[in-house]
Formats: structure tokens, C-alpha cells, sequence
């Protein structure tokens, strides 16, 4: 394995209020999940950052979340799952609108946030994530973590699912992320952080908070776009990258 | 001319809030003009309409309207034009994947309320729904108000433009409609409703407040699907067609 | 004990969408719990209900609810304490001001659907909402659930806290509630819930599921405002108490 | 005449998203045109905003919009009087009970953006805010543009009305301001605005753009609190105006 896919969440603006450095981060990344106005990303926003997108030949994903624009989809929603499939399909279909008139299109799907981390475990939600996925276009994968309940849902359903990892965030021994608010949680530098990553894509393993190396199967590298360092950290991992002779090229 | 299409908004429910009899709509109209989310309309929906009108044979359309839910999208807002063909291409968008998911698809667009009102004159505000419609699929026809801006710049970019007639609304002698809260603005019979609609089928005209007969181009007859009295004047129009001789049939 | 006070929600219209019958029920009650625009209650129909009220005699009370007016406050949503006492501070203040126009004011505060659910227990969110009332105005009641965390929190505070009984809710041997969807946790008959408000006001106790007495602690009893029985239900309850010669009266 | 006071916008965040510099701009104005929620602002803005206000014995004003999250209330919108005053009113009592938390209230009522621009002319929109001011508390000034039907109504109303001078914009010769996009709209110099703002304080007058001296009649002058150089303008007219002797005192 000598490839790796980038993707970094974007288009997190909403009318007057800009968040994150898009244009700079579409200059590095093969990927994009793109907001789709549940939790950030106005119509209007959506259309320049699919615009953007699409010259730069970045892949279009749809970052789908619970509606919850206040709290930027970062609070558990207890949502009937079938809402949430409705949600979910309005979503993706009010981003590939945006993409059509931008000359692209929706090419998988990452939940956000909240509903992200909730379908790690919850079944009933991930199914429904899923199912909406699959009632919209089964050929789209699936981004999410590795080991979650949406991975192990969309491949019962034959969606493709693909893994990623975290190029800032600290593992267990047990192969999950360290919370945030723990110890080691987030790597601050981007040198380690792209070292970490070379070794990932070379070994299949990361070193843990405990010492210990676990196995990652990931076929994406999440990038944060919203930080105040997310530039320089993608331009640090794009370098080592090609230094290690490993190539950026998008998973679908 | 013995053929007529009859369209009616439906999905205009919100939440908890229900509002309107889809289910005994859809069995007499053809074409549906189903909300999007932006002035009635929540995903959920949604869903039940489109899936309504996929096993009715009912024709969807996407019944774009202003962000305005408070508002019922009656009230005119001066939105910028580049944002209002954002939002309608993120609607149709929207409207369309639970189309998908339903075993339908979306087959014309139609302004609803201020942005119907508005787009009969405000030609910046014409040209960005017309903009929409083009980038998202340039087969779609936009369902307007003979006469008006929007079929005008619809037909300039190429679109399909088709008027349609309203069932219960009075005529001017120049042939627009008389005013709300004006005498004659809204006929209440729902036999004269019917009948008006039969002649206006067979010899193009409508008998005017003034007494005159004025000529209408429509290829489709609107239907109010909101009012108590919607569903017994939509059977009293289908009754009175089919005595006539007159086919009920999808404009598309 | 020979007085009892009757509380509903009212105020539960949005927008265009009209729900409950707020003039018949102002009739029957004592206390209002009056939407407050999170859950439902634009400001024109707070109007309309809080200048009812003020006709009426009925004491208006705030019912706070998370931001869910697509879920109609009835999802839990794991908001952070502090945004949720900004929320309800933000939403007494918000019906206080239309009161104030009706020659009104907001006399107590009662949490809505799912964040009442959920401060039975969640001591953070019920600490959360007491923290508002109190900053607002340490006179105002809590009213809630017997036995909550929430009239627990309010008493621990300095608040008064007031429970309520359910009159067409059934009650488990320990007290509580019978979840939605089991068996008996609905009382369909009128005369029966009738009855037994009467019976509670005179003993203090209710009838449980399981055939055993429960104490129940209750200042006030809840109808509920927008089932279509409500208002016939409320008729029964108000005949029956003053046969029993029960004076309805508000609890503040 | 040796006194001005000096207003901004500020509370102008939503959740995730920040504008403006809410703590230096407290360093350096009188009074607060604090957001309501309805274009910016969200109950926890709110509360760091009337914390930050009240610890630097700002007077708090609010600043009250069309229901436009998304356009930020810079869209018009032809909204009914009556659903104007209660929208105003929600916004004045959910930003007095923040204010109320945080030890403070609000003193004063301003209108903002499409809202402001309306209701120099549209004299139903101008009452209609009027009319939910002296329905919430007759002793509330109104702010707003000298010559506006707005301050007219106030004053026709009993309510006292208190005009204001726009530090960076340019005058007409006919005292209005020139229209945005328009040569002379805008001063860029820091330098200059301060100038003119103590020569307005002085003499009652400023040099319009065609070179003429108008009169104005105000007791305030607005900064822009959302621009990039709005902290280093505010600082070099603070430093101008006690240069020049005149004292900076809040209007109420």
C-alpha cells in the first residue's frame, strides 16, 4: 500500500459567518466532505466550495449531520431513526444540486460531528444513515471509523465502506481514539503528526498513547479544517508524503 | 385542446404541524407541486408525499419558495439573485433525493406564494429560479402564470415555460388575476369553478370580473390544496371534465 | 385539601399551522403553559394566547423546551448546561415580553416534552433550568414532576416547586409514570380520569397499574392541550370537581 | 453641546460561528446595539455579550431584525406590522432576560440593517417597531436616523427619540447618507472620521460630498463594530474626542 486519500471537512461557513480556510485546503486534500446545511453550509456557501471543488479535482463528499445549526451538530440528537434517514437524504440531495450546477457531483458520505460519533455505536442510527445511503445511490461509499457500527451496517447493506484515521488524534491500546479532554487526545505538532501518518500507510499500525502499536485499516486520512493550524498541518503531511514516495489520490 | 393537467401544492406539512388532505389530493390531481423545506415541508414529509404521489401516478414537481418557514413563504424578500438560485437548486436537490428514495423523481419546478407573486414582474428574481432550473436539468419545465417574467426568461434560456389557470381565482379584463380581498377575487362555487374550467379548455378564454372574454394559454389548471374546501372542489372539477369529455393528463 | 389547579399547554401553533384549540381550553383551565418558540409559539401566536389568557384569568406559565421546532421539543438533545440555562433564560424573557404587551406576565416555568423527560433524571439539565429561573426571577415556581430531580434541584435552589399529577397518564406501583406504549398509560374515559383527580384532591393518592395506592404530592393537575379530546376531557374533569366541590384555582 | 455618546453593533456571533471584537469594542463605546437572535446573536452570545457590557458599564440597547439568520437581516422583507411588533418584542424580552442574568437591562431599542433602511421610509414597518417599544416600556428610547418616519412615529408615539451620526459614511447634500457603492459612501480614514465626528459634535454640522455643510441633530455616533479596522477607528475617535474635550457619556 502506497496511497492514501486526504479528506478534511468543508464549506462550514453559514451566511455572514466564514469558518476555516477552504481554498487553501482544496489545494490539499483529495477529498472534501462538504457541509450540507444541517450544521454549517448555506446553499450559497455549497455552491463556492463545490465550484472549488471541482477545478481543483478534489471528490466531493456529503458531511451529513442532526439538524443543529446552533451547536454545529456536536450534540447527540435522539432522532427517530427513519427522520433521520429523511434527514439524511435531503442532505445529500441539496448538496448534489449545488454540485450538478458546479460541474461535480456527491461521491460518498461522512456523517458529522455528533451523529458521528454516535453511529460508532449506535445501531439504530447508523442503520438509518445507511439506509439512506443506499435508497439514494449504492454506489457511494461509506467514510467513517474503522470498527464503528456505520461501517459494519453499510457493508451488511453492500455499501462500500471505507476507514480512516485521524492524523491529529491520539489512539488506545484498544485501536479507539483517545477522548478529547484526555491526555494525548490531540497531537499538536504537524511534524509528528505527519510521521505518524507515513507509518500508518507503510505499517497498517499506529503507536498508542500506551506504547503499544495497533493495526489501522485506513484507506483516508482525516485532516481538520477548521483550526487555526489546519493549513500548515496539511502542507507538513503533503510533504512528508511525497518525501516517503507515497501517493495522494482519492479513495473513490 | 381536450386534454387538461391539474396541479395542486401538497407536502406542506411541518414537524407536528399537519396541514392539507395529500392523500385524498393525490387521487384527483396529476401533477403535484410538493414543498421543499423552505416554507413547509420537513424531510419526513417529504417522504410520505413523494411516496404518495410515486403509487398514485401523481407527476412530482418542486414548489421552490423563499426561506421563509414563520412566513408560509407569503412574504416578499429582497434576496440577492446568486443566493436565490442557490436555494432553489438546494431544494430541488432536497425534494429530489426523497423523490429517489420514493421511486419518482422531480419533473418541473414552480415558484410558491411571494416568489410566485414576485416572479411574475421582478425579472432578477425570474432569471435566478430560471438559472436554477437550467443548471440543475434543462429538460425540467417551469410551471408559471402566463404572462409573467418567469415564463418569459424560461423560455429565453431554453426551458420549457407552461401557464397554467387558476380554478378558483377571478380574471381581469387584461387577464391577470383580481387581487385578493378585491370583489371577484376568489369564486367560492365550486360548480362554477368547474364549469369555467371546462370552457377555458375548449375555447381558451375565461369570462373576466369585467364581463369580457380574455384569452389563457394553459396547459395546466391549479388546484388550491390547503383550503377546507379543496378536496370537494377538486371532485366537482374532475366530475365536470369527464362529462365534458375532457382527458385529465400530466403536462410532462 | 379542597382546591386543585388545572394546567395545559397552550400556545402551540406555528406559523402558518394552527394546533390545539387554545380559546376552549382557556376556558377550563387555571394555569397556561405557554409555548415559548423553541419547540412551537411564534411571537404572534404567543400573542394571541397570552391576550386570551389575560381575558380569561388564567395565570401564564413558560414552557421551556430544547431548540426543536422540527421535533417539537420532544427529542432528547445532550445540549451543554450552560446553553441550555441561555436557551431557557432567552424564552421565559421572549413570552414575558408579548405578556407584558397582553397586561400579563410569566407567573411560574414548566419544561417541555423531552427536556421534562429528561430533567427527571439528568441532574445537569435540571440543575441547568432551575439555574435560569433563578437568575431571572427567584419568585417564579418550577412545576413538574413529583419526585424529579428537577422540583429537587428547585428546592435545593430556594425556588417553590410544584408537582403535578397526571390525570389521563397512569401510574406505576412505585409512583412513576406508565411509559407510552405499555399497557394502561393512557386513560382514554373522561369520567374515569374525572374520577380520579377527584379522588387524588381528596386522598392524596392514586390508583396504580398494578392495583396498590401510590401517594402522589400534586398542587396541580395536567390536561393535556392538543389531543382532540382535550377539551371534552377538560369539560369532564371541571363538572366533576365541582360536584366533588373541588375549587379550581391556580397553584400561585 | 460637549457630550456624544458612541454605539456599535455587537452580540452579533451564532453559535459556532464569531464576529466582531465584543471585548475591545466594549473598552471603547457607550452603548451596545446588542443582536436579539434574529439575524445574530444566540442566547449564549447574549449572555457574553451583557456580562461583558455590564462589567464595562456599557448601556445595552436592542437591536432588533427581521427574522434573517441567513442574510443576516440585511434583506427586506415585507413583513406584516402586526407579526413585526410581536417579532420585536420577542426579541427586546429575550435579550432583557440575558441582560437580567447578567446584572443589567436594556435602555434603549435600535433597529438593524434591512430593518433600519426600512423604516427611514415604510411608515407601517416604522410603526410597528414603535408600537412593541411602548407596548414593552414606554421609557425606552428609540435610535435611529435623524429624519426617519421611524424617530417621527417614536415621537408621535411619546417615546423619545435619539438620532444618530455615522462616524464612517458619507452625507448627501440633502442630509441623507450616500448610498452604499456609490464614491464618498464610505471614509476609510480613521483620521478623517474622527475629525469629522468632533466638528459634528462642535458645530451641529458635517461636510456633505458635494461640499456643502448639513445640519444634524444627533446624540450618538455609530461605529461599526463588525469591520476589520473597526477597533483601531473607534480607539483614534476616542482619542480625538478627549483631544478635543468632549465627553463621551452614554445618551440614557
Amino acid at each position: 500500500m502506497s496511497t492514501i486519500d486526504l479528506n478534511a471537512d468543508l464549506g462550514e461557513s453559514w451566511g455572514r459567518w466564514t469558518l476555516g480556510d477552504d481554498e487553501a485546503m482544496l489545494g490539499l486534500v483529495t477529498s472534501a466532505n462538504v457541509a450540507c446545511g444541517f450544521h454549517a453550509g448555506d446553499p450559497s456557501t455549497l455552491r463556492v466550495t463545490t465550484t472549488g471543488a471541482a477545478g481543483a479535482e478534489v471528490v466531493v463528499g456529503a458531511q451529513v449531520s442532526y439538524p443543529d445549526l446552533r451547536g454545529f451538530g456536536r450534540r447527540f440528537l435522539d432522532i427517530e431513526p427513519d427522520a433521520l434517514t429523511d434527514d439524511v437524504l435531503y442532505q445529500i440531495g441539496g448538496l448534489e444540486a449545488l454540485c450538478r450546477a458546479a460541474g461535480t457531483r456527491v461521491r460518498y458520505v461522512k456523517p458529522h460531528g455528533a451523529l458521528y460519533n454516535a453511529t460508532r455505536t449506535h445501531t439504530a442510527q447508523a442503520r438509518a444513515v445507511v439506509r439512506a445511503v443506499r435508497a439514494y445511490d449504492p454506489s457511494l461509499p461509506v467514510l467513517g471509523l474503522p470498527g464503528s457500527e456505520l461501517l459494519a451496517e453499510a457493508e451488511r447493506a453492500g455499501l462500500r465502506a471505507v476507514g480512516e484515521f485521524f492524523v491529529d488524534r491520539g489512539y488506545t491500546g484498544a485501536g479507539g481514539l483517545v477522548p478529547r479532554g484526555e491526555p494525548g487526545a490531540l497531537l499538536d505538532d504537524p511534524a509528528e503528526a505527519a510521521e505518524r501518518l507515513v507509518r500508518m500507510v507503510g505499517t497498517g499500525t499506529v503507536r498508542a498513547v500506551d506504547g503499544s502499536d495497533v493495526a489501522v485499516r485506513a484507506e483516508s486520512a482525516c485532516l481538520h479544517g477548521d483550526s487555526s493550524g489546519a493549513v500548515a498541518t496539511a502542507r507538513r503531511v503533503r510533504d512528508e508524503l511525497a518525501r516517503a514516495g507515497i501517493t495522494v489520490t482519492p479513495f473513490v
